[in-house]
């Protein structure tokens, strides 16, 4: 196969495993000083993916940021209920229905090969059906004690392999694991 | 202070947070090949602790294990049901009841400063009281799915940094998080 398909997961989480504190705030994953703005990665993680695919909480926290809209790639929204994408952002987004499965076999069908997964349900949901295969876990060096868990029950074991450790800034550390080949 | 007190934590645990799965086996935790039996850094480890302090269901775990006693420290063992420790492990073990804050105390006027602290549920009573200082995490890189998790909700936050990351076996990652100074 000369386009191998490949779903990422590059999410920043706590030491306990949560991605968002009780509040659903996400201040404390911006409060270790970060003077020269490193990206621990995130540019050169992008540059080798073809499209986002995210729920519908996560695209609707983004366009309420009031920043630019921050991604050069194209973003797949995964909703049941949102009817339509905004107007604003029907050239950069698009919206999608259906299980893991049949949406990764229609993008990858539509030459969308490398699949960045983004979002707490959207990742759970695709964890649940086997269908991640590489996790680049940022840990910001906090115990929150409480909040949104990245991870949530599922129904078999999936092994991993970690191919790479980093630390950033002194203080977090990333940790890059791959799926074992069956 | 010549003596400084650290209270310690070296565990492993699964990429999704869980140290036992939900039929209580470990056996996960050993099936990555270890053909020269490393010890990721355990013998090092120990030979800095002045002693451990465990739960109940820690110790009748390990002397279930129908093997030698297998620390080289003085165990104290942390129960409110536990009557006695029984008579063949009476010169390794000693039974304490309370809090945290006071056993942390009387451990370290009776000399012991360094405590390595051992077993879910004990790991959460320090945690939950601010009383861990180091928590050195070995991550197996499997999603277990369910389980018992090593973090549960705490009433405050804790900073930590990484300090140090390794990689193990090709496939393992431990990461040292020591706590922030106030």
């Amino acid at each position: 196969m000369t386009n191998p398909s490949r779903n990422s997961v590059f999410i920043a989480c706590s030491i306990d495993g949560y991605i968002a504190d009780s509040n659903g705030d996400l201040q404390w994953l911006n409060s270790i000083p970060n003077p020269d703005g490193i990206d621990m990665g995130y540019a050169e993680f992008i540059s080798k993916q073809d499209a986002i695919v995210m729920g519908r909480n996560t695209f609707e926290t983004v366009i309420g940021f009031e920043v630019e809209w921050p991604y050069p790639l194209t973003v797949f929204v995964l909703s049941n209920s949102l009817q339509k994408i905004p107007m604003e952002y029907a050239d950069k987004a698009e919206l999608l229905k259906g299980e893991p499965a049949q949406i990764q076999a229609q993008l990858n069908q539509r030459g969308y090969h490398r699949l960045y997964i983004d979002g707490g349900s959207t990742i759970r949901q695709f964890l649940n059906a086997g269908g991640i295969d590489e996790l680049i876990i940022t840990t910001i060096p906090v115990l929150l004690g409480g909040g949104i868990r990245l991870f949530d029950e599922l129904n078999q074991r999936q092994w991993f392999k970690c191919i790479e450790t980093k630390r950033f800034l002194g203080s977090i550390v990333q940790n890059r694991f791959v799926k074992e080949s069956e």
